[in-house]
């Protein structure tokens, strides 16, 4: 299985977090979002021992509500100690929704608003993680007219190509995120911002990519982000102390994708900082990393009912759900790889070839191309679609007014749902 | 202008449906939908006056609430005697919400669930049009316990390729949809369909595919299907009633798009389909089409705030607004083209190249690139996206937790809100 939290038991049918899929679908409908909360508590311990073991206090993991954010995640996130990086005023919302400590939270984000600013400003946030020079001034302003001096990082564009799918690569030159160091506009900002009277600047920040499974990115960006520290603090005899690395590192979607060891990475890029800061002479800076993907990706699954299998003799085979990209557009976005398996027959041989495509009135509404399923699959099986926890209810839309499928958080047994299914009432309550 | 309903007025704003759009950006907020109710109205009655030119009282426009589905339109859609294709029990719903006439409805869609069909038959909907076998079993046997015959349609690939990007092509014989006339399966499944005591096949569907700008797609698609209609009145002595040819016509995006004169496409459709009807001495069917896009698509505009404008030197330049991928994905999924306009400096020379990109946190956030604006381009100017009526609102997401942005109709100098704008509780409504 392309994750150890999913088996098949007895009764032929695939299991999650060791409940039965085929009896969750029954009991709370399909389409469904299955997330698994001992994975998601693992994942965090993972982060914050390996961060710990390289760092000791000196280190936080934020995670990055964007791959998936509902209020009980927050609850989660606050319980096991860990930050967040929100980016946007529905994403804080949802935080104190969960009463979760702001102080531990950062904005970022590459447009906000000056309504975003003054909400998060007079919601007591830790940190807002500054993307450009307009935002900068309206900060100041706004933290003026609130009495307030606000910490905030610098976004600075260190130029590292994480050698991924264009859409999901932020790090390089040419970004619409941050100021890059080659131009200069980064030392800039930074300029700018040690003259405001209403801004802290605690450090800077970086995000080279998403899905980022090259050897040595993050030891590549940490080093030119500290050069580029060094280099502020020769110019400007500032000595930021806070480096915030972002987040990226790459999930196993499919038996062929690598499996990261992320303790082992962490402890190459703390080598890499250190070495780099003792070279300098800079203090080792209190270290940030935002992982979103990987606190969720393998901790969530979508399970659909198959509606028809409808084979094309010369072309080929599908096999449609009851959702589709309205409750994961990443296939239509990116061509992204999933792992699909039949749930109600999960030790028949995958036989035959199929396209799983959705139920939306769109030909690129597919979920994947190429899935092995078993030739027996038909209208009423369950399918499950792995490793679904981030990006997925993120992503989801009301397309073709289909209501969005609840969240079921499993753990050691239980299920709870912590996000409610959408109904048609829901769908249309905004219209007039 | 790209279309004829937008203008520049004296304080040098873009102006919509004759509104200051500036204005309307400081009344309601960003981002913004605009719709301009006369310009729906309008393509209503051209199809209606074309088809009723070309067939009479034998043939009828199906709106296709997929291109933008909220109550306001079902009820301009019954005020303007239209039919309505519905793909979903959400947009059934709201056509119930708006007092539609469900008698001229037809249920759309490559999986209908059980609760889709009963949902359908129990609501009175005139017509569904069944994809494959499996629904076609299920709509039968939910028919019968509800004692209804359900009049139906079968969808059928007639094998045209409409020359139109992959994702939005339908109609070719590899397709997820309908049965393909070229493998049998089409006759197969009316066949099958003749047979069973709770449906009553009215005629046959087909959809070619989206924004369709070739010459003959439509009358390619009407010779294969009356051609096989023929063919089923030969061997099973049906003689089907309705052809319907579903939507696809092409809309001006941008300065060179073609323009469709959809009276004149419609007439060389008509006069083929009465060519090959008296080739075939096939009485002419009744006639339906099904327009979505080129209903709403120039009736729509999109507002944004201008937050950032960062210029890399060397690379490229970047203009962030309120908005992106979450309220219009069609650049991240399709790079659909649109026109933008600095709507608070309309007549300005458009002197300066930008990549127009969201505030969404995800490099793939991009609204346009290559686009035209003032060099004087600043943060709380309003940028204008044209022609976003279709798929936009329809295909918009919560993203980020960015609540959904209001839709307010234009009509004659007034304007009022017909979808209203998402709050951050309701963001959260469905969190437990």
């Amino acid at each position: 299985m392309i994750c150890d939290n999913i088996g098949v038991n007895a009764l032929d049918h695939l299991t999650f977090a060791g409940q039965d899929t085929v009896m969750l679908a029954a009991q709370y409908g399909t389409p469904l979002y299955l997330m698994d909360e001992q994975r998601i508590r693992q994942n965090f311990r993972t982060y914050r021992e390996a961060l710990s073991a390289a760092f000791g206090e000196r280190a936080a993991v934020l995670y990055a509500g964007k791959a998936c954010a509902f209020t009980e995640l927050y609850r989660i996130a606050a319980s096991e100690n860990a930050g967040i990086d929100v980016v946007s005023r529905g994403e804080l919302y949802s935080a104190m929704k969960a009463q979760y400590p702001l102080e531990n939270a950062c904005f970022h984000g590459n447009n906000k608003t000056d309504e975003d600013l003054f909400y998060a400003v007079r919601s007591g946030i830790g940190l807002i993680c500054v993307d450009n020079e307009e935002e900068l001034f309206a900060l100041d302003r706004i933290a003026g007219e609130l009495n307030v001096i606000q910490k905030i990082l610098i976004r600075v564009t260190p130029g590292i190509d994480p050698h991924t799918y264009d859409a999901v690569s932020t790090g390089k030159v040419d970004s619409k995120f941050g100021n890059a160091v080659a131009t200069g506009q980064a030392e800039m900002i930074l300029r700018e911002a040690f003259r405001l009277p209403h801004v802290n600047v605690c450090g800077v920040h970086c995000h080279v990519g998403s899905q980022v499974f090259a050897e040595d990115v993050f030891e590549r960006a940490a080093e030119v982000m500290l050069r580029f520290m060094a280099m502020i603090r020769e110019k400007c005899s500032v000595t930021l102390e806070m480096l915030d690395l972002g987040g990226g590192y790459g999930v196993r979607y499919v038996e062929d994708d690598p499996e990261l060891r992320i303790p082992e990475k962490i402890a190459g890029v703390a080598e890499q900082i250190r070495k780099i800061c003792r070279e300098l002479d800079y203090p080792v800076p209190f270290i940030m990393m935002e992982p979103g993907r990987s606190i969720v990706a393998d901790a969530g699954m979508t399970l659909y009912t198959v509606g028809s299998v409808k084979r094309i003799p010369g072309y080929k085979s599908y096999v449609s759900v009851d959702g589709g990209m309205s409750d994961n557009p990443r296939y239509a976005l990116y061509r992204s790889r999933y792992t699909v398996k039949n749930a109600s027959h999960a030790e028949d041989p995958d036989t035959e070839n199929f396209s799983v495509v959705g139920r939306l009135c769109e030909s690129g509404d597919i979920l994947q191309e190429n899935v092995s399923l078993p030739s027996a699959t038909a209208r009423g099986d369950i399918l499950a679609v792995c490793t679904t926890g981030a990006y997925n209810y993120a992503m989801s839309s009301q397309y073709n007014r289909l209501p969005k499928p609840p969240v079921v958080m499993l753990n050691e047994g239980s299920a709870r749902i912590v996000v409610r299914r959408e109904t048609l009432e829901d769908v249309t309550a905004l219209d007039v």
